[in-house]
């Protein structure tokens, strides 16, 4: 039963990698990894209700699964290889377990062919519904991004727009429907449930940023994060943050700046750059479809500040989700 | 939060392996594979009341959590190396979450450390409780054992004994507490809540054994598997099985045999050999600790059949967990 359901999905995912020996079926999968590579592997866990509202469509469930962690590589500078997914299932008609791995599958495989990301390993479980991805990415040795490395007067950039994921779940639980008005929704919700992994913003950050980390939790404490990990502390102006203009005819500013700074899953790249590789890095990024935006710098200080449009100090209450909070 | 949590199971897991690179605390872990070697990747999940029952203890959990994955590369003849750890948690008060954590870090530490197995990563949700964990093991190229190649005629032979856990489970559900009597039920109970994945057995099974599995579902149920990936049949004597004495002990004789024979979590190895070879291996394993028993053989047909003592086939209803069944 375990292989048939896996087999679903497998079925849809890209096939013919030359490194995978044996894929799904055996006690474990075999893989070739390249000579000189190092290996970059992350796990992340989304639980219904925690980490995607009741009622998310089975294919946008199985797409953001494997989003979330092919964001952990991009905010590495990995490019993507394998897959292993643990799956646990609520007890339901079988019709209704197959039109949700079928629709599973589909958002899943959606995003993994592009990237040509086999699926190599899986297991089903009965329980309360939530997904587990464990990913495997490819970086030269030495080169991969960590939070680590940035240096005081580094600039502080962000790839994308900020706030729509967050703008989009406050519509969901509000009520609102994607078919609903101007398309505002339907882009904010679209924003939440398919969120894009940088990946290759993060190839082309290796050797620029000198730290790098994906926005999972809000700016803040994601920002947070690398100054942590680089004894410093940064600064943010409010006025520079890029958002949305979906997000800004759908919220007042300031909500919307809360959004920014503070709103979990947009799943964005927010690193730092020397000043004088900044533009180097913005025609770059351009070039992929990919804005950079400079919002702030590294400072010898500790922790994150914001400073508003009229340059005073933000007290910023909510510093990010804390999916483990009580 | 995160990674306080994962930083008490780390702390005590074994640290100092060179191949890794980065452990956890950033977005990724960056590992460095050992040229030439495949990568042997496996993954599983266990959830409360499916896969152990409610009550037990966490440091059972711990352990357990990682045996069943290393288990999976014991039957692939791969040495562990790697392992990523996804924890549920349902909510609770601090004290009780961080109680569950030390013991729960106390049980996959003390199975991990001599195995010389690092925890690389680590993502913590709040849900029901499950814990998901992958793991990663080297095996030279194509040296692999694998559930495909068994031919006919091979003889089926399994380590340790059967049937332990499931009379352990039973005794349990009937309120059975471990530290009563003569020492049985706890026995039964400790072969449950503690499997011992055969890691040495599987890596002296190289080159040896023409096909491998371990025995999660059922003696039945994954000798099955080995039948169906080598397009064969096999048949069992029901008077050869491997039982404990106290198996043998708490249970009549049907009742053991059928645990025997339909018993999941053992986590015993299941492989075939050539006649010519048997004896070489019950061997080197007797040598290290670890009994092989021939318990029938490979044959030109399909399914898994068994004999009684009279020498009658039996029908054997019950052919094997299937935690996904509704």
């Amino acid at each position: 039963m375990e292989f048939q359901l896996i087999d679903r999905i497998r079925e849809r995912t890209a096939q013919g990698r030359e490194d995978v020996r044996l894929g799904i079926g055996d006690d474990a999968a075999l893989v070739a990894p390249p000579p000189g590579q190092e290996i970059a592997i992350a796990i992340d866990t989304l639980v219904e209700g925690v980490h995607f509202p009741q009622g998310t469509a089975p294919a946008d469930i199985g797409w953001k699964s494997l989003a979330v962690n092919l964001s952990d590589l991009a905010a590495m500078g990995a490019s993507p290889a394998w897959a292993l997914l643990a799956l646990t299932l609520p007890t339901q008609a079988a019709a209704q377990t197959r039109d949700f791995i079928d629709g599973f599958a589909d958002g899943f495989a959606a995003l993994a062919q592009p990237h040509r990301l086999a699926l190599i390993g899986g297991d089903t479980t009965r329980g309360a519904l939530s997904i587990s991805v464990a990913v495997h990415g490819f970086v030269p040795p030495g080169k991969a991004l960590t939070r680590a490395g940035a240096r005081a007067g580094d600039v502080v950039l962000v790839t994308g727009t900020l706030g729509d994921a967050a703008a989009g779940l406050q519509l969901l639980q509000q009520g609102a429907r994607i078919d609903e008005g101007d398309g505002r929704a339907a882009y904010l919700i679209e924003r939440l449930n398919r969120p894009t992994p940088r990946l290759a913003a993060g190839l082309a950050l290796r050797e620029r940023a000198s730290a790098c980390i994906d926005i999972s939790d809000g700016l803040l404490a994601d920002l947070g994060h690398i100054c942590a990990a680089s004894g410093l502390g940064a600064e943010i102006d409010a006025a520079l943050l890029p958002r949305s203009s979906m997000l800004l005819g759908a919220f007042d500013d300031v909500a919307a700046r809360d959004f920014a700074l503070s709103g979990g899953d947009d799943y964005e790249l927010c690193f730092t750059v020397p000043p004088a590789r900044v533009a180097e890095v913005q025609t770059d990024l351009a070039r992929m479809g990919c804005g950079a935006t400079r919002i702030g710098r590294m400072l010898e200080s500790d922790g994150v500040r914001v400073r508003d449009v009229h340059g005073q100090w933000l007290e910023v209450a909510r510093r990010g989700w804390d999916h483990f909070a009580a």
